[in-house]
């Protein structure tokens, strides 16, 4: 069929087609059909969507997604993407081949499928798990595609928190403490999601974090690591689009939460890698065995990728650190690096890169470097080879004026600071987008507390992300006081 | 956030609101997240696509979908609808409840779910199933959408056939041989799909296919049956919806078909049901066992409906009749209502209204309402009540002036005729859209052939699509022909 193609300014992630209902009838072409195009020597294809209203009949509206197409084109149905056939294998629980996932990476990494197709592919991943070999499979077509990072030295490092706990800024302290000790580790991290704040939010209070692939090597040259956003350097473009799919219907199926970090590390060069699995009732694995599980996935897949990893099971059933958003996370590791702050931060951060270094061979003490100032003068480093105050003191950075202290209420001691509901509130005071909002710790588990003790500080940047805020808390119980013999959980 | 509301035109199937990246990173809103707008009194609910384009910061883009919404609104981000934990529970293999299924029906009707999680809800079925007491729920939730049909008489027949095999228009033979013998038989029909006619396009030969439900009542309570098409009657609007995100991945799970089907029947105010399951490797079931499963699920969901069921197995391994599209169908039908046609299509047209007065408890014969021609004359009052030519005859229905015969090319037998690929020839012809466009078979599996002889007549109503359904026929081959020997299937 003979049509004219306009375009149309939608920005669709999947490149859709909007056709007159009578064209569509025409052709055949039913809503999320595809339609392959053709003008000159150029072949496109979009997803059909249908309208009686926005366009009139002979024209095709086209996304910016698709491509500049206008005047005159050729269409006709175009068949289905292969891949649809592999989500209904992997559906009815069969083995994926491994050109199967390299064709699913390729597809969704040039927006080939459809939302509808998306979603069954995470739910196909959810429902019936990857094999290990398909693991292996999926993140090696995730390494392929997207940038890479190689370094002279044969040995670099990295690290992952599978996430879920609040505060647990360990990611700042570790690299500087590595880095310190003359290992290669060139860091990417997240923004927040869903959380008050990820490892870039934080390092955005230092410094730049958006940087070029180009950009993070110069940065590593010099100072030995990095600290910015991996969305940047697109070293695993694919995972955002998985991402989208995934976060709607809150699903984290686990061999594509491995493949998803281990093609991220792969292509980032490093080959000595620390995942650490924190596990508790209110983190994202809930329980030991399923830690357990995730920690020897892990290192199946990583043994075929050459990287040569250790897994750190922690707990994570309450925050780490006292800080819950942006600047008061950066206060805190800030504070540590000085030789201070919070102490499970400061022993955690210290247990991995120590675990780090075994695993590097490298023959360095973590809280030597620490204490020493040698981690802090590299942190500086770092800060400053990323465009930002290699001087920062910790009083330039300033938590949100509007502040709410949130207290006991009773005597008694302090049974569960829950991470989720504590980061909802954090969300609600404004974190990570206002970042002097969120939250400050004052109790930790098992404390003992009277009624006018202060259980957390609410900071916001604006008031009305405060009452926002205030108004959530007073609704739910972050902080859980009871009675101590209520430390048996529960009596029936 | 306060914003100001623009109406956008794009009609989207879930009601969709764009906002500047900006503003939806001050919300903390991920595209898919649902947002609440509050404006005067009332609340809505959009979901989240975010452009640095298409609207300026500010402002808010609403689709037609969500409703007529413009000037200052507030709006929040929202929490994902519930339905979202039931589709997660059903990937996770465990049973829904009965108030689940009514959230998901529910949801599905309002258009509150995105495509990424109606793509999950069928990914969910067709991974893990549904019991029966599931199809049960399912069905009933479907019922209680939708309009409804009610009937003063206390038996009520319809039918259906799992679709998959060409021709095969039964139907609108069998529904006036039942409503001659003073069944009253509601039958609502669908559209073509994927195939190149349903029994509505056929119908649509005749008369009108698209009446309101009162309208429908009209026709019944004259008649005693009607043909028309069931998406004009919105009996189970539900089942559209979910039949769009079936599509793209191509699956049809057993749970979500009887649901469909017996929720339209129930609907409809129909209790004695024949459902038709043809089986046959190019059908949409392909083994006895899976054909007789179905059966038995059809049953055990009836059972606790009140519809008594009687289920056919059928030969669905190549087309019934010899016309495929709507008007070759049309022919076809006409014909064996005149006492002759397609000996196959008059077979199991007789035999299936028999299992039906049998299962209504009628003594009434077939063969005998066939041949006196009162199956005939219940057919043309039937086409006048739907407004169309009670005195048409077969002469007056002609097929595509464009037409291309196929031939044996070789001597031999006819090994098969593939539904799926003479559907395809069909269609590429024109079929349904192009009344007159379709097929003409000639032969039969089994039967020998010369090669000089005709095996299929392909017909168009346009030059362009003849020749594309041609030239498509060259690559595939629709009707297999081989040697005598080769009807042992293969030697290797």
């Amino acid at each position: 069929m003979d049509l004219t193609a306009r375009e149309i300014d939608i920005a669709t992630p999947t490149p859709t087609v909007i056709l007159h209902t009578a064209d569509a009838e025409e052709l055949g072409a039913h809503p999320l059909d595809r339609l392959r195009i053709e003008q000159a020597e150029r072949t496109y294809t979009g997803v059909v969507e249908t309208t009686t209203e926005l366009v009139e009949e002979g024209v095709l509206a086209v996304t910016s997604r698709l491509g500049h197409v206008t005047g005159p084109v050729t269409v006709s149905l175009a068949p289905k993407p292969r891949s649809v056939a592999h989500i209904r294998t992997k559906l009815e629980d069969h083995e994926l081949e491994q050109s199967d996932l390299q064709q699913l990476v390729r597809d969704i990494d040039r927006n080939r499928l459809t939302d509808v197709e998306l979603g069954a592919y995470v739910a196909a991943l959810h429902a019936n798990g990857l094999s290990h070999e398909e693991t292996r499979h999926l993140t090696q077509a995730m390494t392929d595609i997207g940038e890479r990072l190689d370094w002279s030295e044969s040995v670099v490092a990295d690290k992952h928190s599978i996430g879920g706990v609040a505060g647990n800024r360990v990611t700042p302290i570790i690299v500087p403490i590595v880095a310190a000790a003359g290992v290669t580790i060139p860091k990417t991290s997240s923004r927040a999601i869903t959380s008050p704040a990820g490892t870039a939010d934080t390092m955005a209070v230092f410094c730049d974090v958006e940087f070029t692939t180009d950009e993070v090597r110069e940065v590593v040259e010099e100072t030995g690591g990095c600290l910015v956003w991996g969305g940047g350097v697109e070293l695993s473009p694919v995972d955002d689009k998985i991402i989208r799919a995934e976060n709607p219907l809150s699903v984290d199926p686990p061999g594509q939460v491995i493949a998803s970090v281990l093609s991220k590390k792969k292509s980032a060069g490093s080959n000595r890698v620390l995942i650490d699995i924190p596990y508790g009732e209110h983190a994202k694995v809930t329980s030991l065995v399923a830690a357990r599980d995730l920690a020897e996935d892990f290192r199946l897949v990583a043994e075929h990728l050459d990287i040569d990893i250790a897994c750190t099971i922690t707990r994570g059933g309450q925050p780490i650190g006292e800080g819950i958003g942006p600047i008061l996370e950066a206060r805190d590791v800030l504070a540590v690096l000085d030789g201070g702050g919070p102490l499970e931060l400061r022993l955690k951060s210290v247990r991995l890169a120590d675990i780090l270094f075994d695993l590097c061979d490298v023959d360095a003490d973590a809280t030597e470097l620490l204490d020493s100032g040698a981690a802090l003068e590299k942190f500086r480093e770092i800060v400053a080879a990323q465009g930002g105050d290699p001087d920062v003191a910790r009083d330039d950075l300033r938590p949100g004026e509007r502040r709410h202290v949130v207290t006991a209420g009773r005597d008694g001691i302090v049974l569960s600071i829950q991470n989720r509901t504590i980061s909802q509130v954090a969300r609600r005071a404004g974190a990570p987008r206002d970042a002097g909002a969120g939250i400050r710790l004052h109790c930790r588990e098992g404390d003992a507390v009277e009624a006018e003790d202060e259980l957390f500080t609410v900071y916001a940047e604006k008031a009305g992300k405060l009452t926002e805020a205030v108004e959530y808390n007073a609704g739910v119980e972050a902080v859980r006081i009871g009675d101590p013999d209520e430390a048996l959980i529960e009596r029936r």
